[in-house]
């Protein structure tokens, strides 16, 4: 059994990072799949789905350790050449990856006590977004 | 068809790399699954799943290179809210991320020659771990 | 259903970024599946996948990254045991993981506009690589 919807997101960019676990459980609990897997994908160069502790403090962390990996205040050939100013995000994305597959058993989630689902938008500017989340199982 | 099962770990935290292939060609054995595709996920957030050549040199070297991306010795925001002391561990684990989906082939799992199946346990003590190995396919 | 297919692939190493999105859509069209996940996967611990807008700007811009994160022209404990000289290699495809999966929906990849699928050789030297790409849905 498959079963796909979408979460519609306006983001704010700039690393902005969104808890979107009440969404996906949401999507699982329309899935009617007990045992199975969760894909949840964004579709666009600059963004990614990862898992964190939804607390301020971390956030920023991880935001401060991209900022390392990929500054935003250096110059980039993609920007050179399209001047949209974002080729920082496109690297972070490309780093990070726009997936992640949970396992569901018996109906939940296989996240630990403090995981969050994350969306985190990496572009130079506010987006709506449409993430996508499978559900493949039985 | 959809079988899980966990393994069982203790680790010693401080990014302790432990190679789980044999444990989890296991599952996929008991799981009487031929085809498909076999997810590794770990519940918790200070933890994380990829594939390395098992050799203690090039695990040494991994290390080194997440100390570069995300030192244990600077301050981290998660550390003055809420004193645990992991704030490295968390941003390793987000930028890693939990988990990692293996294809399955004529009951085989398409690993290279020398490519294993790791856990990174990036938390600052030692931890018992239940990692979640999810077969699903025919 | 599961449908399983190899890409082959001549690189030439050294981060050689290759868009493989046209070949997983050659596989998708084969399996006849038209919903459920595609899991692209790379056997062997030098390589990686993930998307990317393939630009030749934002290729470098990678590249530079990666040189950064995990530097070419530093010491690694790999290369002092085995003398391999690809310490660099191992290192940046365990950070970027060997596999993606991506949503099918309708028979469409859930890919972006600009959102490529790409295999990446970190190896220091050119290399004959089979992707393998499965298909498991309805």
């Amino acid at each position: 059994m498959v079963h796909t919807e979408t979460i519609s997101l306006n983001t704010k960019g700039f690393c902005d990072i969104i808890n979107i676990t009440p969404a996906v459980l949401s999507c699982v609990k329309q899935s009617s799949v007990a045992d199975g897997l969760v894909v949840v994908f964004c579709p666009g160069s600059t963004g990614a789905i990862t898992t964190i502790e939804y607390e301020s403090g971390v956030l920023q962390d991880l935001k401060d350790a991209l900022e390392r990996i990929a500054p935003s205040d250096i110059s980039y050939q993609h920007d050179r050449r399209w001047e949209d100013g974002n080729g920082f995000s496109h690297v972070r994305a490309a780093l990070m990856k726009p997936g992640l597959t949970v396992p569901l058993v018996s109906g939940r989630l296989t996240l630990g006590t403090w995981q969050q689902i994350v969306f985190i938008d990496f572009d130079n500017r506010s987006r709506h977004r449409e993430i996508v989340v499978q559900v493949v199982g039985e």
